[in-house]
């Protein structure tokens, strides 16, 4: 079966440095990032300079490669080495809440120390960059396997919708959603796809497109308004979207539009899929009305990329994701093929394990800080 | 009972010229442009200086007396007086395909002419402004009428979600469905609105966020892409929307994203309401499917104020508008109170005539290029 080549690479490990495209110079520039510290990496996935579940995982576990260099040098240096890999675990893990592959890096870096006691603190050092580069390596795979498992869903003459961005840069190979465009598209099926532009971020209209015209694949580009009257004039064959947090009975969180896109496909007759990786999965989380909702800075919304669309002084409200209900979705394409409904057997039997924290998860600090404003926040003075 | 005081005015004829807002510069600049000319007007609502199926329609009324002063001096001026108008409205109303109250404010304008076929050209010219004046006038009302009929729909500590600008900026008075939320809140009630920023040229965010803070109403602005979920968090009371034509069978063209909106709220069990006047119900058009939709330059989609968020040489697709099946609608609120489903039995009943073209309706030429561009059109070079 052809598999597409990947085209672009957004997390690359170099000289002992974590080489990220800047996303929010895309598509006008295509520019790389240099990171050589802890504090580099958070900021970046933070400020989505890198983003997409998957990829924020990878580069959070490259990212505590880094943090780990500066591990203090006290009388007893493992423990000083394991207490500083706590502290840069939880750097990290704060950047954001929703995305679950974030947690699941992080605790599989946590995880090779712990069971390695006996290892000193070089080969600890050592254990982590080659956790960081299977991590990474692995994602490639489960790329492609979830793109081979979900191209049979399309035909040739498909018309495909696509929210938010899923492809090579969302990951740390083809794609999830993308993936199965790309490999249906190499397949030499026709397809077209109608990508939303997904506001506020813009990340259909600025990265999926990119990422669409570079593997020629025929696409047009929609407002996340215009989803209704193009699913009804164009009867897609199937929406197709990534995830942040698949919850244990199918509930998943992916970015802000999703659901409503769920509902639309619904009310068309259409199939809707979420395509993931099993790191992706959390099973201990039994449902969407656990999973923390990102509220991101009201600028987004009014001001994007700084252009001013709003009046001074107003309130918005910016929930980067929402929840699909398990009830709307037709399947879920993992690596290991199609999971169909009843999502909370078939998640768990196909052992999509995901998430097994040896911690509680973390605090909801942007939850807890969305739900007291229920309103939405005040808009800073621009 | 409490009517709101109206705040702005975004058409007045003064000194024999057309002063509009230039809406492409709010919220940033509150601009007025002074028209002359026939073609300054229909090129400000070309370009959506001036826009809101009212609003349109009462400055090509006044556009109108602007182009009659062209009139050649003909030997037989009155012939050449009538030709030259055939020539006026024509140029009107090939401005914007969508808005029925454009075609209806053009017929009222001949129809003056029409029915004084003994007038001189001196007294046509005064007839022609007398028109335009009472079509900007009874709009004030229409608007007034409908805010009382729409007020009883609101209780105090209700969320309203509300689509585009349907305000002063887009009516000659207090809006359609803005001035049901202005009435509501002069009355005391303790509303909050939920206004969606309605991409691609955010008359959400940028119209009616403004006008929403010049009431003192209190509001909340959010993407289009979480108006689902915001339904789920909140469960307004309604969505309010305006329109830009009403067809016999009530299906109804309204702002791109109207119609996604009512299928979330029918989803959320939200009641779906249509406020407008009977200017913009056309008894003529059986139903939505004969509703030509307005094709927008893709820059909109891909450069929006000019920031580019968007590779260059992709396709994109920009419907301006969409139609709502009769069946999504609760209720149209209207000058002559609120008409219930059947709507094809209600709309003529309360003898909401609307327009009554004495020729056919135009062109479709938006329409027709959008049909055969399936997959919308390559965007231009930028």
């Amino acid at each position: 079966m052809k598999i597409p080549k990947q085209k672009v690479q957004t997390v690359r490990w170099s000289d002992g440095a974590v080489i990220l495209i800047d996303q929010r110079k895309l598509p006008g520039q295509l520019v790389y990032r240099r990171c050589r510290r802890l504090e580099e990496v958070a900021v970046a996935i933070e400020t989505l300079q890198v983003r997409g579940a998957p990829a924020v995982g990878i580069a959070a576990a490259y990212g505590v490669c880094l943090g780990m260099r500066g591990a203090p040098a006290t009388p007893d240096r493992k423990t000083g080495f394991l207490r500083h890999l706590n502290f840069v675990v939880a750097r990290l893990r704060r950047t954001r809440p929703t995305a679950v592959n974030l947690n699941w890096a992080l605790e599989r870096m946590r995880g090779v120390i712990q069971q390695d006691s006996d290892g000193s603190v070089s080969q600890w050092r050592k254990r982590l960059l080659r956790e960081a580069q299977a991590i990474h390596e692995q994602d490639r795979h489960l790329c492609a396997a979830i793109g081979r498992a979900g191209a049979g869903l399309l035909r040739s003459g498909d018309v495909v919708m696509t929210h938010c961005n899923t492809g090579s840069l969302a990951t740390g190979g083809l794609g999830t959603a993308f993936a199965v465009l790309a490999s249906a598209h190499a397949q030499g099926k026709r397809i077209h796809v109608l990508a939303c532009e997904a506001r506020p971020v813009w990340q259909g209209a600025r990265l999926t497109m990119w990422e669409l015209q570079k593997y020629k694949i025929p696409a047009t580009l929609i407002c996340d308004t215009a989803a209704a009257s193009m699913m009804r004039k164009h009867k897609p064959a199937a929406v197709l979207v990534g995830a942040d947090r698949i919850a244990a009975n199918g509930d998943t969180a992916n970015k802000v539009g999703t659901y409503g896109l769920a509902l639309l496909a619904k009310a068309h007759n259409i199939p809707f899929y979420v395509a993931a990786p099993s790191s992706t999965v959390d099973l201990k989380t039994a449902s969407g009305a656990r999973i923390p909702i990102e509220e991101r800075a009201t600028a987004e919304v009014t001001a994007p990329f700084g252009l001013n669309i709003a009046p001074r002084g107003i309130r918005a409200a910016n929930p980067a994701f929402d929840v699909t209900p398990h009830t709307l979705i037709t399947g879920i394409i993992t690596e290991r093929g199609i999971l169909r409904p009843p999502f909370i057997r078939s998640l768990k039997t196909r052992n999509l394990t995901g998430v097994t924290p040896t911690e509680p998860l973390p605090p909801r600090a942007g939850v807890s800080r969305a739900r007291s404003a229920r309103w939405g926040r005040q808009d800073p003075a621009r």
